[in-house]
């Protein structure tokens, strides 16, 4: 596992997490197994590797995936767990897609789902779809991340799995705005269908092959109400709407920095 | 509107809703419209109808069907909002064929959705589904029930919509379930996903022509959501999973009652 060298309480992070099989910063009280081990150089960490699965923000990408790129088996595929799109000239680019052309081609497939990783780490149980382009690496990934408590299904469908885990977040604003006006349970299961539809519409519009029994798996429905009750952005609209900017506005209230972000997010989709 | 009579604190409960037009004992603090007027014969409310809206514990439909039938207009139609399954000889009997078939062969169309009566007294904004067999029915009903506040939508698609709002309390219950076990939001997501798709299965095996589109409307996946996340049955399983029942147990704990209904009721339905 490739760790972002950094030094927490005067030691290196990666020998915290091998000596203790903790990351005691990035996910404290969660045993690693021993078998996980922490490498702070990413050539090392990916050399002769058969299956990468991608987890990092998506603008530090183009610069790793230029150093793993010579150094993985020729067979190698991928999985990406990140969650956004990316826009160049062209319009709507994939996470998935960049990642495929910047490693040469490579076979991306993409896991989503209602899987917040305090919950996964804890040994809740928790489901997850896998969008496939090639069905061997689909099943091959599933059996990989497949267990009694992670139940993982697979769909060949990566744009439908990989957008619902990117757009789902401004239905989640919206839910937040409800409660935060204090709206009730009707409105607010209302707000998470119509936004459930957007996002088909707006994924179908972008991608006329993804189907609708996509939105049925844990991408769609399910990860859209854990993002719509628990999730940050639902959290930080909740706030805004009980005590929105006056402006001039002495200072941000709490997660404004997050609802810009997303207001950023929208702006950009739109 | 028919009223079954019964007499609060000393009055008739008819007279009570036609002087100070509100129903003080089953939506108390809300003021109907003064056109709204309490008649305690069923024969006197129904004379010449041309649309009767059946809102009655279903138990309750034979003998007053028997009474209505004869007075009513000779176009006259139907709509139901009874949550429930009927089941005779033959096995499952929607409530809607129920009603057409006492009532001479009506056509009976449904309503369904994420739409709790007390927030939807309060004028909060609330969605349902209506399933018709005839379309200009559904389209004369949605004009009736439409609101900016109360969005109807219509589906050729009566048992698909009417089935959902009967099984969907077997799937709050595994929701109260996980709630009262301390499961997370993961948990909690998956349930309600996986039970979305016990009961397509369920109802398609039932009703073959069911639409996958009619459990994104309305019917389905909001009222889902609203009664996994309110509703009396995942409440009632939460606090049955915090204390279960010890055998022989002394006194039965609160809700036990609505428990066992909707057990009994899953007896019949499996």
């Amino acid at each position: 596992m490739w760790v972002f060298e950094e030094i927490v309480e005067g030691r290196k992070l990666t020998e915290i997490i091998n000596t203790e099989h903790e990351n005691v910063k990035y996910l404290k009280g969660i045993k690693l197994p021993h078998n996980v081990v922490a490498v702070a150089d990413i050539v090392e960490a990916c050399a002769g590797a058969n299956i990468l699965v991608f987890v990092i923000p998506h603008q530090f990408l183009g610069g790793l995936c230029e150093k793993i790129r010579p150094v993985v088996a020729p067979d190698c595929v991928g999985v990406s767990l990140i969650k956004g799109v990316h826009f160049d000239d062209t319009g709507m680019v994939l996470i998935s897609e960049l990642i495929s052309k910047e490693m040469g081609g490579m076979d991306i497939s993409v896991l989503m789902g209602a899987n917040l990783a305090n919950e996964v780490a804890a040994g809740d149980f928790s489901e997850s779809t896998i969008g496939y382009n090639i069905q061997a690496h689909g099943k091959l990934l599933q059996t990989i991340f497949n267990d009694p408590r992670f139940q993982v299904s697979i769909v060949n469908d990566v744009p439908g799995v990989e957008v619902c885990g990117a757009v789902k977040n401004v239905v989640a604003l919206g839910a937040g705005f409800i409660d935060g006006m204090g709206g009730g349970d009707n409105s607010k299961a209302a707000i998470i269908r119509i936004g459930l539809m957007e996002m088909k519409k707006f994924i179908k519009t972008h991608y006329p092959k993804v189907q609708d029994s996509t939105f049925f798996e844990s991408c769609g429905v399910a990860d859209l109400i854990v993002t719509c009750y628990g999730g940050r952005n639902r959290k930080c609209a909740e706030v805004h709407a009980r005590a929105p900017l006056s402006h001039p506005s002495p200072e941000p209230p709490p997660c404004f920095a997050s609802l810009c972000s997303c207001a950023f997010d929208l702006t950009r989709v739109n």
